[in-house]
């Protein structure tokens, strides 16, 4: 299982997922669901992917690689691709031809073709952007009313960016969020696990203004961690008793 | 969908449960999942059940109106079991008679043999107690531990309870953590809806201590919902910003 969260808001975007990936509970591994193409001044590109990892992992390189795309095409890349509404194109473009790869060899194997990609990020002269990709290849973007999108094991950590986060929220309190909203998930569901993939990307500024691995000896997540719980108890103390007792 | 929450405190048992019914989502309605079976003095025994609501009604019906049980004799009850355990074992064995019924027949038109139940309560001379049934007919207990089981959309409620319920928990704060649960859970998804259905029993007072139906228009419940969302908001202000702006 996998936990990635995008928030698209008014001064950037803030982007977080875990990096654990298993088959089966005794056969876990750490991988980066995290893929940045960043060229200074010009595009930052970011997808966070869920699902099968042979799938995305092939998404990954293929859209690096390069793709012959129908509409595109030859040799498409994220690194060339001129808008992020094209790029989100050619992702679903890339997932559907994988499907007609190894869709057929998974069914027979009982394999779900279960995949879903975020996919954020600016090009020069163009709008900072944030979709998300299902395994038909289709997409969604956040908008002001919803500038959060989420992919894996979403549940648990969504009450926390339902109630907080809105276009306007600071990048610092962002990130706070999306961390708290990763704390909640690791907590319950033993399949997402350390080490995170955090970036921050300032809007317009076309470079990565932030990007870091938070390990379990992180401080600042490690502070989250702490003293959410107590914030937590505080939070539902300070609510009156119910008057029935 | 359901949602459904039990907790198993020193003080005694929480029970919460939504109302709502679908079968798609132009086809909702309002059904009550909380059967309480009382005999004040002697027993109080609380049934509370997810998913499909033709399933359940007949696991009700079956054990109020009597079932001839293998282990229990002819005609087995809820109101006559002698123990909270064969209580739950009279459940499983109805469930397992529904599945001998009626499961062909669902599998042939492609419905999920989908139920699971919290029973809860105590029987005069023994323990109180709290099991969670599958749709095997087995079932599992709450310990000290693990104070609290949920049925149905269980993960936006979890990780408050998480973080928050422990076996000393009061009942006063239980009912407002379940509460804060059941909210996070309406909020995050359209298909639990409210009324809710909340029943408190205090340890060995063999009475159904309150019961009540919690509409939009309870006090204590609008003001948990409209507390509790700036409640998370100062308590994510509370922790210090990121040290990377």
């Amino acid at each position: 299982m996998t936990y990635c969260v995008g928030l698209h808001l008014d001064e950037g975007l803030v982007l977080l997922s875990d990096t654990r990936t298993n088959a089966g509970v005794d056969h876990i591994s750490t991988f980066s669901k995290m893929h940045v193409i960043a060229e200074p001044g010009e595009r930052v590109i970011v997808m966070m992917s869920a699902g099968n990892l042979a799938l995305t992992q092939t998404v990954v390189n293929l859209v690096s690689e390069g793709f012959d795309s129908e509409t595109l095409g030859k040799g498409a890349t994220l690194s060339e691709v001129p808008t992020m509404f094209k790029a989100a194109q050619l992702t679903g473009e890339v997932i559907r031809s994988v499907y007609h790869r190894d869709g057929e060899a998974m069914k027979a194997q009982s394999v779900p073709f279960d995949l879903s990609i975020l996919l954020a990020g600016q090009i020069a002269g163009r709008r900072m952007r944030l979709f998300q990709l299902y395994s038909a290849g289709n997409f969604i973007e956040a908008t002001a009313d919803t500038p959060f999108l989420q992919v894996g094991e979403h549940k648990y950590g969504k009450p926390i960016l339902d109630r907080s986060v809105t276009a306007e929220t600071s990048l610092s309190d962002g990130v706070k969020l999306a961390l708290i909203s990763m704390d909640s998930t690791l907590r319950s569901n033993l399949t997402v696990g350390l080490p995170v993939d955090l970036l921050v990307y300032r809007r317009d500024s076309l470079e990565v203004g932030l990007q870091q691995r938070l390990t379990e000896e992180n401080e600042y997540f490690r502070l989250i961690r702490e003293n959410w719980s107590e914030a937590l108890k505080s939070a539902y103390k300070s609510i009156p008793a119910p008057p029935w007792f």
